[in-house]
């Protein structure tokens, strides 16, 4: 698995520029999620378990799991958009298939169809606990493509 | 508004339910979230402006925006809900319509459809500045009533 | 209602130049559905009941449903695009809320946002029977304008 | 792959109680389609192209794609419910990744997650034409397990 993340791994070039905005994202932060791998269409993000980010029974509440979801899936788009380009959600959907705990979330963001304009994704959470994954939520993502605007 | 807003009050014991449960999803209070109004069918929760909800231009993250979007339509199915159940959102898809920016966001979870098992609502979301509101984000929501789980 | 409608006509133009599209759809005409109304920004579709559009108990099947709303979605944010452009679907999700049951049934597509490249709509479709109109599902929808291909 | 599709077959019970309902759907004839693989949590339909099942640039509807998809999903929760009850389609969401062009389409139903209520299927669709099989649309459903209504 490491092996393969390793020859897997988007350029240098592109996870820097990834890295730079997930970092300029105050909720990622304030979430103390992670960005856990760059692929080339496909970006993982970690959100470590702690009261901060529970519904009301203890679990992982849907709207942190969603969250980094859709920052996975924005990511996952972007490492295939041209330079001075950047990303916006359209829209999703996400089913919550099962009470999300572990000792961490990880979702997964996989480009499905990269377009001009448009680009479609997969989102899928898993929950971690030890050695066990397991999926506690699937979704799809629409993103568009913009012109950076000049800072 | 005021008063059709007094009016439009869900029971104090609903009221009480929600209130407690919110106040034990610790996302809710991380984020800074609080509920502003409970009716019967429609749940309002507003969230401040502040950096530690932002994405990296700065506007509100979509994680944030889908978060208080998704526990304002649970709390509105679970105002219609009996006593000892507890609500789960099933799946939910969510549009962002534009740049989520103002002193604060305000979602708005209204039931549309009430069901013995499931209830579907209609998610809005608000940028207001000063007097202004514009709508954000439109989305909706499917959510299942459950046993409560005995303490 | 009739008064209401009448005044809320879209142009004799856009008019012609959606029930030209609508002509050309081989499934509409093949489902036997027919435009009912032409607003600006809001189109309804009518598919009257028999045994072709039914599911396996009887009622409208979901696709027949499904059909018509994402028809009436498109042609509502037809009627807000430029000349010599098209539209295409980017995506809908829908909510079947109820079995949809009627004489016939009516979707109802209403522009809720309307962008220079993308268009959101509401969709909704009722039930019809005698005087009695219930919602039987209800959806949402992203739309894309894109430039006419020439002829 | 003919091999894999032999082994990979639903009881020939599972097999029957599908093609049973599938004949009552209707829609399914009107439109033309069928069914062509029936496995334990997956069922593909297909359907070919004609004028009938159009829209008005000629490629094949959303609608037509969105309901053989539709019925897929279903049928493929169907395999995995116990007998005695029947399946609703609860809401689904789906993405139009390309203009639907083909000889015929090929819709693929698959559960994601089976529960005792609640079932989640993943939806594409491809367009096929000679060997080469593209995908024209990808998708999301809730379905619900329920009890079958006394004849």
């Amino acid at each position: 698995m490491e092996d393969q993340k390793r020859q897997d791994q988007a350029s240098a070039e592109v996870q820097a520029r990834i890295r730079t905005s997930f970092e300029r994202q105050g909720l990622m932060g304030h979430l103390g999620a992670r960005i856990a791998h760059i692929a080339p269409g496909r970006v993982h993000i970690v959100l470590p378990g702690r009261p901060e980010v529970t519904q009301q029974n203890g679990y992982f509440h849907a709207g942190a799991t969603s969250a980094i979801a859709d920052s996975a899936g924005g990511y996952a788009a972007f490492t295939l958009f041209p330079e001075d380009t950047s990303v916006l959600t359209v829209e999703y959907k996400i089913n919550l298939l099962a009470p999300a705990v572990g000792d961490h979330i990880e979702a997964v963001g996989t480009v499905l169809k990269s377009g001009r304009t448009l680009t479609v994704c997969r989102l899928e959470v898993f929950g971690v606990r030890g050695g066990e994954r397991s999926l506690v939520a699937t979704g799809q993502q629409t993103l568009i493509c913009v012109n950076a605007r000049p800072e």
